[in-house]
């Protein structure tokens, strides 16, 4: 079946060390699973038996498939025929080589389209070049924790703002709670080390929760991921030209233009591909740290100058008494700091062999980071005793406590504008990965399998853009708005992956897996609270969307399962002998309950022998378009019958008249129309054609007028296309368009 | 050719008395000419050297096209097969005649939407209806005059307002003017009685220019038909509701809901059918006429109480002096009463046998009525002594002058508001016919050509409410800055079919041609002034509008025109030895040069012995899909071969090791298509096979994914449609697509 793809890579533990190639194209052409396979021999000898007695020349075809014999065309001196047989190359017998200029579309302007396109993304890349794609561990680490890092800009203000609410002695509280924290951070992220290592083709809370914990919690989880993503483009994005326009106010009126540009920014630059799209966005990462750091390390010499004690802080009058609820929203808050930490063990596929390894030591450094830069953040503000402004972030007041306003606080503003826009760049690392993966499973369109010619794939990194740019518009380029939004659906897919690694455990023992499965449990639990608090606390501010939407998203998915079992039941090979479950049988779309019944007989030839043809050509004047088609249908052998409508008794004795002039080679059935419909009564006819002998193949012939221009259409009834339509719906019938042109 | 109608209608002075059916429905398949069926008949002696060497059984069929032997199908208890064999009557050997449910289309929605669509315009009429769906006299004087009559309510009106300008003194010269009205009505009136009674076949402004002038006027005098149709709707109904409003201000914010209403009445009315339509809205122009002609009544019993002496107008300074501008100006505007006058000669066809002399009797009759209300109003006009006022209509002010305000008062607005309402009528009879005429000689696409199921022109009738429509919604219903459009066009049609007419006389003398000649002309002459005034004096006012659309429209037509002349020399049959044309050979649609000198061998084969076979089946996947692909193409015997994309070496090889379990049936090539385009390759591939072997016809024999819902479709790539869509280009290649059906 389609996805044996998830087969393999559910069913064996390979050995972590051989490099395997998980997001290779082929996904997109699955291979028969043994039992199909077996159907398929079965089959196969029932085509013998057609077959054995073909004459002996049967094989040999009047032109060698692989161009090759004829590298020098019966005339050489059109250029361009040669050019277009040089577009293959025969590399063995039997089989060509597409050279890059025959992926170019045939007509002008598809031509220059795609010029224009390869100048922005650059050449296409063959399929052998999957490996190079791969990341560098100094790359991966800035473009897999942007989004992470960033949030240290907001995650700790995020903390102290609700704290103040309770006065300024609940400040205080910031020091335990960010140990917390921080605590919760090494749980998740050691943890998340032990996914890496347990799952090394893709450790992502879906692949995770689904293997262990089944489909539906990892759809949940995948669900959750999903709004994240697009969430984090359209919110990373605002926040970082917000920051920019508060630096330049001029800037201001042109947030929402600015905003596109910087989604267009981050789409080609991601379709251009993995790696280009990582050398692209490390630097500003690399920035931000340095610059964070230089800023902790100034910060605290100045603090330990004055013996590392605490500025008082501004008293700050308390809103609401200081409540357990109060410490646990400050907790959730804070703990959006950690959103994006999951990042690697979607991304474990694209780091260079051995990836589990690369990606384990990537989240190492990854998490180290993020607890000194947010212990440290939040122990400065702390010393410098600052708290939550409206006008002015913490960071930005921290920097100009301690560097004055002055070339260093530009830099650091600037970093920190810059991480926050590249965090996005995360999401687009992440979500066409997740959408792969669920493609792969029947989850999601199959189109995600599909790897673009710069091996990315394409059609996520475009959706993601789309979608992210509607919400970005929607709000106006105030997204601040959706923060609250995120935290439900990153901490439910935290849960969900730490609690399947627990299963994992218990199902594959191994070396003390006891310490293990228990260190995940914890991550687990404590993700728990904070996905519980985040919910109720923030359910009023928007957090409902999420618990609305992802159940939503989850269905919507098993619908797309559901569509693509029946099409597998429907397509799956059957021994020519069983007759096969009705739901695989195919039938009138459209039709009755009757037909359905009916259709049991229909559509079932699958070797030469059960073809039985009928040849009907509908036929409308005697032109060269219905001679071409009458000459292709006679061509095709017996039986063959044309077929023409009148609208009234003249005209069908006149063009009986012109039949017999003709020569009357073929069978003529005129079907007066006295309403003089045209594509009803036909459809009408073939249909009761193939009542009568449901067990033959209805072949129509239909001479379809290609015209120049597109306005030229609407100067013909496009009585075929209709005709095509109309049919479509009839079981059994094959539709066979004679194409005839009028040039310019 | 396709024009053999017009051949037919220009060629032969027919016997005026045998009833001729010009709008048949089989004006839409038009015959063959002497000339195509000779060649016709050399195809067919070729044919019948390929067919001739047949087997003896090669002409009995599986099964009775006729349905007839099978009457009783195999399975009696399915009803449903049954009834869709029912839908057809055998009524003659080789013949079946579709019953009305045979026009009712298969899918549900569809079915609901005709039973819709048949409780409002009734159930389809045979096209052996067409000459009861003629009009009775009595029925067609009002349904053709409704426009021209309603004319007289704003005419004298027009005509006044212009005079006053120069002071009441001016107004003495209403009666003069008016006398020279009527004899350019009567003169124009009779000379159209001439050009009735010259073409019986339909006697419009375009036939007769096109006829004696040439193609150019006659598309001229359509452009200006055209114009004042469309500008007829849109004014009348205009003004029928403001009529209404004014009476009923209540209404007023309304205006355009139901001018809309209005419009969609007259379509559906119209879309009924002739004969309907014209039952539908005589009366109204009945009432208006006696209305009319009561007021007149009582009004000179007034007059001739007093002696006659007119009552002196109100004093009126003059603003601009009297000059020969200003008159003409009145003359032109007044003329205005005229439009319509030609109604009837457009709508000869329509009327019963004898046409030309029952629609000269009804001309007379509307002549003789125009002018009987145009002076008699114009008269009492005078003798009331009444001036136009910006607050009240001409009308109006005599009515109250007469009946004072009371019931006669209150009928009298009411006549005048339906027939200004109504006006709009004669266009919707008019304007379907004019494009019926112009497809007939293929100006106008050729579905204008199509008869409806009710035996109107509905494509006609459409495309007039949809366009009125648009017009009237963009001027907000306030369309009385559209009147000065109307002349320039009207009249130059009148002048142009007049001046034709001299030319016809000279051409085919007659008895004392040389009057009819004469009578003609100074018809024409007195128009074309008409014509001038207007366009200069009302240039400014919109009347350039029309000076600028009529070339355009006459461009248009005639490249529509170019356009199917192509299509014709590119599908006129061919004597097989005879190259033909250039340009009637085909080539490759957005082909280059290059392929435009190779095309001369692409798509030559007329007869079964030229068309050499090679079927190319792409597959994807080995499953049921492809493997009824395979089936099909296999039965149609060799050559057949199978071709496969992969991304990537390993698919490749994997997918060859699947075919040769199957048992290595048929020829198998594989594309490596590094870039993992699809569509783009796989054309090349061919177009290339093509290059190779011109003379073959390549068959691409591709399985099609048939799905329930829409939305499926988004979960399928359509690969099918992408090829059909690429392959459509190329010459010579033909695809037959083998469904597959998903059952829900």
């Amino acid at each position: 079946m389609a996805r044996r793809g998830r087969g393999e890579q559910e069913g064996e533990q390979p050995s972590p060390d051989q490099p395997t190639v998980t997001l290779s194209p082929s996904a997109e052409f699955p291979g028969l699973g043994q039992d199909e396979l077996a159907v398929l021999r079965e089959v196969g000898q029932r085509w013998s038996a057609a077959m054995r007695d073909r004459p002996t020349d049967w094989d040999d075809l009047p032109l060698d498939p692989t161009l090759d014999r004829y590298r020098h065309p019966p005339t050489p001196s059109r250029f361009e025929r040669l050019a277009r047989i040089e577009m293959f190359k025969a590399d063995e017998p039997g089989q060509l080589l597409a050279t890059e200029s025959a992926t170019l579309p045939q007509n002008r302007a598809g031509q220059r389209l795609a010029r224009v396109r390869r100048a922005i993304l650059g050449p296409p890349l063959a399929s052998t070049a999957v490996l190079q794609e791969r990341m560098r561990k100094l790359i991966a680490l800035p473009v897999l924790s942007s989004d992470l890092l960033s949030s240290v800009a907001y995650g700790p203000e995020a903390l102290l703002a609700v704290l103040v609410l309770a006065g300024t002695g609940a400040l205080a509280l910031s020091l335990p709670l960010a140990g917390a924290l921080v605590l919760l951070m090494i749980v998740v992220g050691t943890s998340y080390r032990q996914t890496v290592r347990a799952y090394p083709h893709g450790a992502g809370s879906y692949l995770v929760a689904s293997d262990s914990l089944g489909p539906r919690f990892g759809l949940a989880a995948a669900a959750g991921l999903i709004l994240d993503y697009v969430l984090t483009v359209s919110v990373s994005v605002a926040a970082g030209i917000s920051a920019i326009t508060s630096a330049l106010p001029g800037l201001e009126p042109y947030t929402v233009p600015f905003g596109l540009l910087a989604i267009a920014v981050l789409l080609a630059g991601n379709l251009r591909g993995v790696r280009v799209a990582g050398n692209l966005f490390a630097a500003p990462t690399y920035v931000f740290i340095v610059a964070v750091v230089l800023l902790l390390v100034a910060g605290f010499a100045q603090a330990g100058m004055r013996g590392f004690e605490a500025l008082p802080p501004p008293p700050v009058t308390a809103v609401e008494g200081l409540t357990l609820l109060v410490v646990l929203r400050a907790f959730a808050s804070g703990a959006t700091s950690m959103t994006g930490i999951e990042a690697v063990s979607n991304a474990v596929p694209v780091f260079k062999p051995v990836e589990w390894r690369n990606a384990r030591t990537t989240l190492t450094w990854m998490v180290s980071l993020l607890v000194v830069l947010f212990a440290g953040l939040t122990l400065l503000i702390h010393l410098t005793g600052v708290v939550p402004r409206a006008d002015e972030t913490l960071i930005s007041q921290v920097a100009r406590h301690t560097f004055r306003t002055g070339p260093w606080y530009g830099i650091i503003q600037a970093a920190t504008a810059m991480i926050l826009l590249l965090a996005a760049n995360t999401a687009y690392q992440d979500f066409p990965r997740l959408l792969f993966f669920l493609a792969r499973d029947d989850y999601a369109p199959r189109r995600f399998l599909h790897m673009g010619d710069r091996l990315a794939f394409s059609n996520g990194i475009i959706v993601l853009s789309v979608t992210a740019a509607i919400i970005f518009l929607a709000f106006g380029g105030l997204t601040q708005s959706l923060i609250p939004l995120y935290a439900v659906g990153v901490f439910l897919a935290f849960t969900l992956s730490q609690a399947g690694m627990v299963v994992h455990w218990r199902r594959h023992r191994g070396r003390n897996w006891h310490w293990r499965a228990a260190l995940n449990g914890l991550g687990s639990a404590l993700c728990a609270i904070v996905l519980v608090t985040a919910a109720v606390t923030k359910f009023g501010e928007g957090a409902w969307v999420t618990v609305l939407a992802i159940p939503l998203l989850v269905l919507l998915a098993s619908r797309i399962r559901r569509h693509y079992d029946r099409m597998h039941r429907a397509l799956a090979l059957r021994p020519p002998s069983v007759p096969g479950p009705d739901v695989g049988r195919p039938v009138l779309a459209g039709g009755s309950r009757d037909r359905a019944v009916g259709g049991d007989d229909q559509e079932s030839e699958e070797s030469p022998q059960d073809v039985r043809h009928l040849v009907v050509v509908p036929v409308a004047r005697l032109n060269l378009a219905a001679l071409r088609a009458l000459a292709y249908a006679a061509s095709l052998g017996p039986p063959v019958f044309a077929v023409h409508l009148s609208p009234e008794q003249e005209e069908a004795d006149r063009f009986r008249e012109e039949w017999r002039i003709w020569g009357d080679h073929l069978r003529l059935e005129t079907i007066i129309s006295p309403y003089r419909a045209v594509t009803a009564p036909l459809v009408q006819y073939l249909d009761a054609l193939h009542m009568l002998r449901p067990d033959m193949v209805l072949t129509v012939v239909v001479p379809e007028l290609m015209v120049r221009h597109p306005w030229h259409r609407l100067l013909h009834t496009p009585i075929d296309q209709r005709l095509r339509r109309a049919l479509r719906g009839l079981p059994g019938v094959v539709i066979t368009s004679v194409p005839v042109h009028l040039n310019r």
